[in-house]
């Protein structure tokens, strides 16, 4: 190779990785020895690196100094023992090599001819965590739906919502649009994520026909409301036209009874997506597998986030469809630069008519190797750690008489409060979060506040959650 | 870190890079070696993977032999001296190493919150690539837009499409979808991409809302039409509403005539997006700079996509609005989960209101480590280098009796075709993919086949594109 000045060859690659792999060593095994929250103001990062680029070429030595100077501080540790806010966004090592795998291989997988790598080890990663989690046949490979890789459950929901928009249209709404998306009204429970109300802005649905579905005493949605809801919307000359089911809310992990609402589902004719984003890992355990697919082979679209507990690395997000035709129809595009002897063929799948995007990284290589690497077993095991884990803080809870769950515990999350109301809840949060060994969040549960506690980092151990409910009620 | 199945140490990970770099370095060294196009049947590679994922982990050493054994024969090589097929797709080991860093960090940055640094570089390298690709002042950083990593090009044009859509309803499309998106029209040249037609299916505006613009005989969008169109719409009731602009048209590379469009945008009140997606990255030098961003300073929202000529490793396209406060109003969603202090203080951006998305990679940190290591000034001689190239093969088709120029070479991409007619043209596109060394692929100009040719792997020499001519014109 010469030497063009914009060029580094593949042993200088080498040779810069062997250099930065002492930063990543240290960094990785510092977890537990960092504020959990960054401690940066607002503009403190940003103050400390220059207004313009560098023309010429700067030493890496020089990168790995900022790295540790200017990055680390404004960088929160999603991967300390101390990481219970929000939900795990893991980088289990196995998927991240999977991923710099990925990069070297360079793919771009918009269409099976761009790549057949990235698109047939994709169908078959899906099919592995399809069995691995026990989903329904509907949802095979080689079926009338299959599986595909998104960057997020938010884009899932909204790919699915269109192809739900669509189906109930006779694809009017892509082609037409305004108004013939008029009248189509969506429903979730008043527990679903923010992406579904976003998704229903975004394609034309509108915010204002997100129905939210009430929920029962354990934050579950009420099938019978919806199926009223349903009924009503009906009579008013509307369309029930799409369902989000949730499987682990974001609040409280409250899971959905989503045979029954199926049931309401079809009834109506609205297509059933079920969001499973943080729960759906747990389903690679026996122990929590029926629980998380129960309902399942009803699903029009189902969909879980392996970048989350799983630890695929951000971003991942998988989605199986029982049948892909109207999420095809709703995203397919066949400019002339794009046809090609594969596609017209038939026996491929294109995987740019999956989802909003047209281009596509080999996601499916970190997959490949985390599911290799490290094994179905195991990632079963951490799974039923982490939910032991958060037994044992439901115990402490449990004896204290100041403290209680607002919801019951699911699977590794807890909703805790203090009976005092929400000026006491809110001290512990701002006691906890002041401590740099730990991260909580909060969300609200029947109008009052809640501290959530998301056991799932990687590296949490017995000894954390001990050290954590030792401090939480030497903090009341 | 105590021995659970589930978990590798940071020494373990350093010990599989290090394991994992001879395949690394010897697959990006055999790019010259290989056949550029695969040469996998449909199924050929999903067949030699089990249908099942292993329970137990496997030694890396497997699935390094399966790397070269199954994977290797389903890669297109994007990284060949011989590839000008679609746009290159460049992963610079720079930039490949930057987003190791990034997966090591573990950042999930939907909120300042969430990751001060993710946030603030984010910042910081948009204002990097402003300044050195010479976009004007209203996309800097602290006024009143700025910039954006969006994941593609697709999903940039999706977004501002939106923003538009919302800024001319007052936001009532997202409110209220259906008939509040009605009358809205788009705009794009008869050349634009196929993600501006998606967009229009997926926002509610409808596909057949897109006026496709006639262009002049470089096959740029003619103005005076574009004005027609939306005067026509006008009195017909409808509001002209979106139109993009496009700096390098897939096919020719064709570059509209953006402050012409813009005054016409200006004087109906139409958002103007500029596509830059492939051409860009021209503009890190100074001989193309004007061409690229004539007129950027009169338009609402700009994007290209680093991941393709600059070498960012998909994925990665850098979005600038002149305001921001549109896109926010159509993507901000305020949970109660996601409050916290800095975004109620008002100082921060929280990037999950400037996408589809709620979370987000680390992916500035690609950027920062490509532009500091290999510098600005060399990046500017890539693109000068194979625009150099491109001339080269020019000039040995205008030599040629029976060759010619379809559209005017545009930077690095060349459209030729025979003067015989398709069938001459398809024998040679033929003849060209069937030899392993190069791969291209084609478009329609004035209903006629044309072979493009588009200079820009990292890896393409002055003998690779002379070999290519040779072999070119040997076959005619």
């Amino acid at each position: 190779m010469s030497a063009r000045p914009w060029r580094r060859s593949p042993e200088d690659f080498a040779a810069d990785i062997e250099q930065a792999i002492g930063w990543m060593v240290r960094h990785m095994g510092d977890a537990s020895e960092r504020s959990v929250w960054s401690r940066a103001q607002p503009g403190e990062v940003g103050s400390k690196i220059p207004k313009t680029p560098p023309s010429e070429p700067e030493p890496l030595k020089d990168v790995l100094r900022d790295m540790q100077k200017i990055i680390e501080p404004g960088l929160v540790r999603w991967d300390a023992p101390g990481w219970m806010a929000w939900f795990p966004s893991n980088a289990h090592p196995d998927a991240m090599l999977g991923d710099l795998l990925a990069s070297v291989a360079a793919q771009q997988g918009m269409l099976w001819t761009s790549s057949p790598a990235c698109t047939e080890l994709e169908t078959r990663m899906l099919e592995w965590l399809r069995t691995a989690m026990g989903l329904p046949v509907c949802f095979a490979e080689g079926g009338l739906g299959g599986g595909v890789i998104q960057d997020t459950a938010s884009s899932a929901v909204l790919a699915c919502m269109i192809a739900a928009r669509d189906r109930a249209t006779q694809s009017r709404a892509t082609r037409e649009g305004g108004s013939a998306c008029g009248g189509l009204v969506a429903y979730a429970s008043e527990q679903s994520h923010s992406s579904v109300l976003k998704a229903t802005g975004i394609c034309g649905i509108g915010r204002d026909n997100l129905r939210l579905v009430p929920t029962d005493d354990e934050f579950r949605m009420d099938a019978d409301s919806l199926s009223e809801m349903m009924k009503r919307d009906m009579a008013a000359g509307r369309q029930p036209c799409f369902c989000v089911a949730t499987v682990g809310t974001t609040g409280c992990g409250a899971i959905d009874p989503v045979a029954a609402i199926a049931e309401v589902c079809r009834s109506h004719g609205a297509w059933l997506h079920v969001d499973a984003a943080w729960a759906g890992t747990a389903a690679l355990s026996s122990r929590h597998r029926n629980t998380i697919v129960a309902g399942a082979s009803e699903a029009d679209s189902w969909t879980f986030n392996p970048h989350k507990w799983m630890g695929a690395s951000f971003d991942c997000s998988c989605l199986w469809l029982a049948d892909s035709r109207p999420l095809i129809d709703a995203m397919s595009i066949e400019p002339e630069y794009l046809r090609n002897a594969a596609t017209d063929g038939g026996d491929v799948i294109d995987y740019r008519d999956w989802h909003i995007q047209l281009g596509r990284r080999f996601r499916a290589m970190k997959l490949w190797v985390l599911l290799r690497r490290t094994g179905v077993s195991a990632l079963a095991n951490m799974v039923d750690f982490h939910v032991s884990l958060a037994k044992t803080i439901e115990q402490h809870i449990g004896a204290h008489p100041k403290l209680e769950l607002a919801a019951p515990r699911s699977l590794s999350l807890l909703c805790i409060r203090h009976v005092d109301g929400d000026a006491a809840t809110q001290q512990l949060l701002d006691a906890v979060n002041a401590d740099d060994r730990f991260a909580v969040t909060h969300c609200t549960l029947d109008g009052r506040l809640v501290m959530r506690v998301a056991i799932g980092a990687l590296s949490t151990e017995l000894a954390d959650v001990e050290t954590f409910s030792e401090y939480l009620l030497a903090a009341m």
